[in-house]
């Protein structure tokens, strides 16, 4: 992956001395790869954490069958999004032309009553045989509302029709939780994350690797291309560790008032991705305290947008309206196979198209886009990915989950705790228990 | 549709006064039914055109066949935003656990080299008869480059195996475009967009109308709806015009620093009707010039977030981070069907849940939500549909259209042009033909 970030608008000097100010905590990022899961930043550990894969390995054995065909994945927010941005990457953005490719993924997160109504037929209709599908219930904390009760819906479902179905599931949960605990109590396949893992820095723990390790995802590749990135992010150079740059465009752009950060992704099939990275970013650094307790109220406000979709969506917003966005163009090379456009039924109506490939078109747009963001001033970055595999995925994850660190540190806010979404969830347990 | 605007932190003075500023445009919206598509706000006459509706049937059925597999839409931004949230909401979320269920709808909308090549084998494996797809181009000017190069390449693909598969191709484009001559010259099906109604306005059009009647939407139900709201939206009383109270409330917290507009859409079947919205209120109110040339820089930027599987994802960034956003809540009354919730496999985890259907547990998290808004002193409207049926989506659409009118005249732009898009356009062309 390149970082380019010479158009963010940031003079070379702005980033040397964030480069100097975050180097004492590149020093203690290294320290952290010693102390295994026990600091707040342990995610660091994960790629290189070997019993980690050889549990999730086991895991993935035990549940191996000729004739799967779904892997229904419950889970919400950190339990979900990292497996689905590399699951769409890969797969998901074209199951509707792949009718027959198995095993697919079905994500079951918030409990929607029109979903489930579909779930239910969909099983009648679909599933002949318990060993067609297997099920990954996801939840760190272990007492995620929509997690337990669409497991409780689904499992119902499914019990009425396989007696053997308990076999077919895995549940994934910080070890020691009342999940954990009546799991084991149930006999039921478990795995772990360590504690101090949180949710949006789990994508590399069991937490993504089991169900995309059943759905054929290398996810070997996935964690040597987080290694290798981990490295770079480790880097004391800012020229050389994109997460520290990058923490550091965003940080200098919003004191200058660009408190929103558009990432704009040239590739539909991304648009997950895009939302792993809204968590990550919204959730991290979105805080109504900072460090020493004080009311800040300060965040960052992640936007997704898909290229050159968006750009007949909201490009003129944001070539026309309030200058309040620093925008990430995020892109891999293109795939330069397929057909040139030879222009046959609507020969004349297009100039400049023909003998190009669909690849070229999409790269004049996004050059088209760069060069009218820099005549009007805006600044942008750009995260330029090799290609879209396992091991590209993971290296881009573990650059932003760097990122988020720096960026704590530059915010002088904890960007590993949620405080503020106990808020809801007490009235709603309240409704619920009146 | 039910619009509460009384959390919006906008007081009943406020929203009168904007009644009075706004009610002479209410008196011109009026003028613009008895004009027929002469005025730029003529798409408020689409739910009431008899000959759309004729021309759109004579189309549908002249491409009737009894093996219809696929709807291949091939439009992008405005073209195919209307027709993809409508059936999304219907179908389109569900298609996953439908595999069996056609027609399905498939959108081709940027130029994605890595789906054209999946598009291709889909061809292959799952067509086998001309009379299994029909094939909507949709491009108002006619040249969008995407559009163009998309249609190419898909006819391109069928053309070598199927004789006939022109005839299955329907071209919707404004009256005269060189796509229209074409299409003519090639005796292609064509329907026509008015000119004055421009692409974020046109899904009540041909646009919209063909694809979803072929899909099997009840487009008259569609229609109606939007009529029913049409009149509501023309009331000079404030009161009962939900279009003119939401502008009000919007363009009021935009000068309180509101500058973000999330709609918080508490069904993630309605994620696509966010982001069709999302197009309209980014592309009609962002502007880098008001109506007298000025430049102003001015926007609301629109999010679009989804209940609850976000609050789980940015639910933190919104209740603690900055101050900046006007909340629209949408959702619509839960589907009460569906099993009870049975604490088995997980009982003793969660408390609250047993004997509660999923319809409840959505409700009480929507409604815990509200709560800490409220607490928080975060500004909030409601939308709430009586269902997700053609007739409320229509009369959703079509409020939110009149919306955008009024704040086109609440913020002084012309809620109608998009100029800033060229600037891309421009440099893209430039590249395409070099």
């Amino acid at each position: 992956m390149k970082l380019t970030y010479n158009k963010s608008r940031v003079s070379e000097e702005e980033i040397v001395t964030i480069g100097e100010q975050l180097s004492s905590y590149a020093e203690h990022l290294k320290e952290v790869l010693q102390h295994g899961y026990e600091d707040e930043e342990s995610s660091i550990n994960l790629p290189s954490d070997k019993e980690l894969m050889e549990s999730v390995g086991a895991a993935v054995r035990d549940k191996n069958t000729t004739s799967l065909k779904y892997i229904l994945v419950i889970g919400i927010g950190g339990s979900n999004l990292g497996t689905k941005a590399i699951y769409d990457a890969l797969y998901g953005h074209f199951d509707i032309l792949e009718p027959s490719r198995m095993p697919k993924m079905i994500f079951l997160d918030t409990t929607n009553p029109a979903f489930l109504a579909h779930l239910e037929s969909f099983f009648d209709k679909e599933i002949t045989n318990e060993e067609e599908v297997v099920i990954n219930v996801i939840s760190k904390g272990g007492s995620t509302t929509e997690t337990v009760v669409n497991a409780e819906l689904a499992l119902g479902m499914l019990r009425k029709k396989y007696a053997g179905i308990m076999n077919r599931l895995v549940v994934t949960t910080d070890f020691g939780s009342l999940l954990w605990k009546i799991a084991e109590e149930k006999d039921i396949t478990r795995l772990s994350i360590p504690e101090k893992v949180g949710g949006r820095y789990s994508v590399l723990s069991a937490v993504g690797l089991f169900p995309l390790a059943k759905a054929g995802v290398n996810v070997t590749s996935l964690l040597s291309g987080a290694l290798e990135m981990r490295e770079r992010c480790l880097s004391l150079d800012i020229g050389k560790n994109p997460a520290m740059a990058s923490a550091a465009a965003l940080f200098i752009n919003y004191r200058r008032g660009k408190t929103i950060n558009d990432n704009f992704i040239f590739h539909p099939e991304l648009e997950s991705l895009g939302k792993w990275y809204r968590q990550l970013l919204g959730e991290s650094i979105g805080k109504e305290h900072n460090r020493e307790g004080e009311v800040v109220h300060i965040g960052i406000t992640p936007t997704i947008s898909i290229g050159s979709t968006d750009l007949h969506s909201v490009g003129q917003l944001y070539l026309g309206g309030p200058e309040d966005k620093l925008t990430t163009f995020i892109s891999a090379e293109y795939d330069k196979r397929g057909s040139v456009v030879t222009p046959e039924v609507f020969a004349g109506v297009l100039s400049g198209v023909a003998g190009k490939k669909p690849a070229d078109v999409a790269e004049a747009i996004l050059k088209g886009v760069k060069i009218a963001y820099e005549k009007k001033g805006l600044p942008f970055m750009e995260a330029l990915l090799p290609d879209i595999t396992p091991a590209s995925l993971g290296a881009f994850m573990q650059f932003k989950m760097m990122e988020m660190m720096y960026l704590g540190q530059l915010f002088n806010v904890n960007p590993f705790d949620q405080p503020n979404v106990e808020l809801y969830k007490i009235e709603t347990k309240n409704i619920l228990n009146s």
